[in-house]
């Protein structure tokens, strides 16, 4: 297969000018999945990827309802019945894109500057699903597809996948594969390519605290009412004890502990304090006693608060007390954590904490297990000698702190790996203004998914 | 001069419907203080004022510029030269009217809903500066000035009178009195007047909590970086002990402590636990240990937050780990502590307990000192007697918990004290939606006041 692999990527390099404009269009869609106003523009990205599957060749493709917004799936055969499956995940929703007046660029109107590309979603995920996709079509416009190929492509990734478990449950036939692709994690640094082993989980919360039954006069009531801001910050500050630790009661029971062979590998990437300021610019690192930085991201449970919001907010002063103030706040989570189970140490939490002199309510707001992966599978082999013949450097195997919650529900309902990889870079500004994709590695993304499903196909012939 | 104030007593009565009319134009008029875009509404309200002065038969009436909003300043000379001076002071600014959804009818579009009129400033205090300034008409449409009245109307006391000092210092002869009225407090309850003899100063700040110098991705970078809004609330959690203290160091070094007399006159009020839950509508009252819950508002200093805001607070879920967080804050100040002092405190406190992992900024919004009074001066017994002839009850003697800086900078920069009563009720919603003010009071209020010209008169023949 040595000349069908080398005419998909003389393909790819010919079609270089095109696979950039359809980029840019899939980037213009704002498919923003945590915004109701958002709806239309969810349901032009679903039609813009099912549209551009017909386009390449895929069959069967359809655009699926579930209970929030639609699933995109096709389906490609391989002329060898005898040839393994492979489901490619990916997901066309978004974050949100606010602030938008730090972009430099339209958040939505992706602008190349030097070697990169940027707009919300360039990274997560809109560009590296679009390079297995275009490895894809690379593939089926010079010759035959060496594998199965199944791809869906889900609208609710950026809101925890909420309705990916019911989906999957009754889809197991149509998604039945031997192992999943999916791209939506990341290289070690700009140069380094990696396979990443273990994600995280989440449990995400938004807390109230209410105090008085309406906004009052700081000076004829202050002193003898707890002000529910005060109260909320007395609450959050007690998340955390002295040594970095969350103090929810049971927190840690269910927590892995990381062995010495696997602590002593992530020594070695060298993503220590230094690299941490500086992907950060915070003034200087923070964290779980006990544990190096890179422990802390990737294999640590972590409690952060992602937004909070009491009353007046405005220029200037207005001396009010105000009668309420809300928090969002997150979890992160690793093997064996429950999001439920995190969800009732929350509650437990707060009834034992929260003074009797405020009320409070708790919303969950879903949630996903972590993910932990067999690192020797034929997949993830497949993956390594893909990533090695394009950049020349073994790739790494890394846990990632963030959470892809369908690859444990890949595990748990239909009893298959998942291969994670991805060509965004720890510098990308995933979530945060001015996103960013570094072209380059995008365009190399491309050749090595070709070489993996080529690779996949020899492991399935041996 | 029984008939001169049966007279004008008539007079008041006759003309109630007009008065109420002007009552709810002054507060169409949207003067709001604080923000920008209220500058025309600012300049209207007090081409109002001076219109309105103007059209009462008040002589000299000018709009005089300051560095912030302009002082309306008039002035009406008794036939008797001896008559002693009395300066009537106001403001025609009012607070914001957000939260808008709360209010039952427009803030700006005053209703009169059973006894009471609802709108923003309806007590704080375009009401009670018209009560002043009807009475003042009936005065001089039914007779002769009793004394020398001068009226000074500024436009910045809900954003701490900034310009007052100035104002004051720099017009001294213009503003030469022997006393100030200002009926800028309020009635114990709906039904018992009260002259107040001690106001609270006040400090005000914001502070900002920087980490890492953009927004992260919560998953990527969770748990190595101190999050702001953690670290923020780990500050403000700080500014209290277990004991309902404020920690800000030397915060209590200049708290004058209440005497025992004093307690026990407080004590009579019955200002207790049950009321303050009633008119607050919190679960259950709060603050300082040792002191009763009217003590901690009326003599005590106190540290509240006022608003609060980090990253995203919009819908669903955004899974960032935020690049700042911010809260307003202010502290209530009693005699003899100094705005400029606490303001160092709130430095030291930051500076000893910010941690290295973050950066913070604290920006001072100004403030005001305490101020106390006489509470056997003629003034105080002029209006004394004008309560007790009106409400059929002696009014109490109280001190408030809320701000009037100018009492402070009338007996610092000209020397004279302060009269201070008012016709508003504790449950007004003062600074909240759906401020409100008894009609009847106000009415009562009026000839209280015509009493008190006439009782400062024959005071002045004594």
């Amino acid at each position: 297969m040595a000349n069908a692999r080398e005419a998909a990527i003389e393909y790819l390099e010919s079609n270089d000018h095109r696979f950039l404009d359809e980029f840019k269009a899939f980037v213009a869609i704002p498919s923003v999945s945590t915004l109701v106003e958002s709806e239309p523009a969810i349901q032009q990205a679903a039609e813009w990827v099912a549209d551009h599957l017909k386009g390449i060749g895929v069959q069967e493709v359809r655009i699926i309802p579930t209970g929030g917004h639609p699933v995109v799936f096709g389906e490609v055969c391989s002329a060898n019945p005898a040839a393994p499956t492979v489901l490619v995940y990916g997901h066309y929703d978004v974050q949100p894109a606010e602030p938008l007046e730090l972009w430099m660029s339209g958040a939505f109107d992706a602008q190349v500057r030097g070697e990169h590309i940027y707009g919300r979603g360039v990274t997560d995920m809109k560009g590296q699903a679009l390079a297995a996709i275009n490895a894809l079509e690379a593939i089926l416009k010079t010759g035959q597809a060496p594998v199965h190929v199944k791809l869906l492509m889900e609208g609710e990734e950026e809101i925890g996948s909420k309705n990916m478990p019911d989906f999957i449950a009754s889809h197991k036939d149509l998604l039945a594969c031997d192992l999943v692709l999916n791209p939506d994690t990341g290289m070690a640094s700009e140069v380094l390519p990696a396979i990443t082993y273990a994600l995280r989980g989440m449990a995400f919360f938004e807390l109230w605290v209410h105090g008085p039954d309406h906004d009052l006069h700081s000076g004829t009531f202050g002193g003898v009412v707890h002000n529910p801001a005060v109260a909320l910050c007395e609450l959050v500050a007690g998340m955390h004890d002295a040594q970095g630790r969350v103090t929810l009661p049971g927190f840690y029971d269910r927590v892995r502990e990381i062995g010495q062979e696997e602590r002593d590998e992530l020594a070695r990437l060298g993503m220590d304090e230094a690299y941490f300021k500086a992907q950060t610019g915070a003034p200087a690192v923070w964290g779980e006693q006990g544990y190096t930085p890179l422990e802390r991201v990737w294999v640590r449970p972590t409690l952060e608060i992602n937004g909070m919001l009491s009353d007046f907010t405005g220029g200037g002063r207005k001396t009010v007390l105000p009668a309420w103030a809300t928090a969002k706040i997150s979890c992160r989570l690793v093997p064996d954590q429950d999001p439920e189970e995190v969800h009732q140490q929350m509650l437990a939490y707060l009834e034992a904490k929260a003074p009797p002199t405020i009320t409070w309510k708790l919303h969950a707001l879903g949630g996903s297990t972590a993910a932990i992966s067999d690192r020797h599978s034929a997949g993830v082999l497949a993956m390594q000698d893909a990533l090695q013949r394009v950049w020349k450097r073994q790739p790494v195997f890394r846990r990632e702190g963030g959470s892809v919650p369908v690859v444990g529900l890949f595990q748990r309902l239909l009893g298959v790996e998942s291969v994670n990889t991805g060509f965004s870079s720890p510098g990308d500004n995933m979530h945060s203004p001015n996103e960013k994709l570094h072209l380059g590695n995008w365009r190399k993304g491309m050749q090595a998914l070709v070489h993996f499903f080529y690779n996949l196909a020899e492991a399935g012939h041996e």
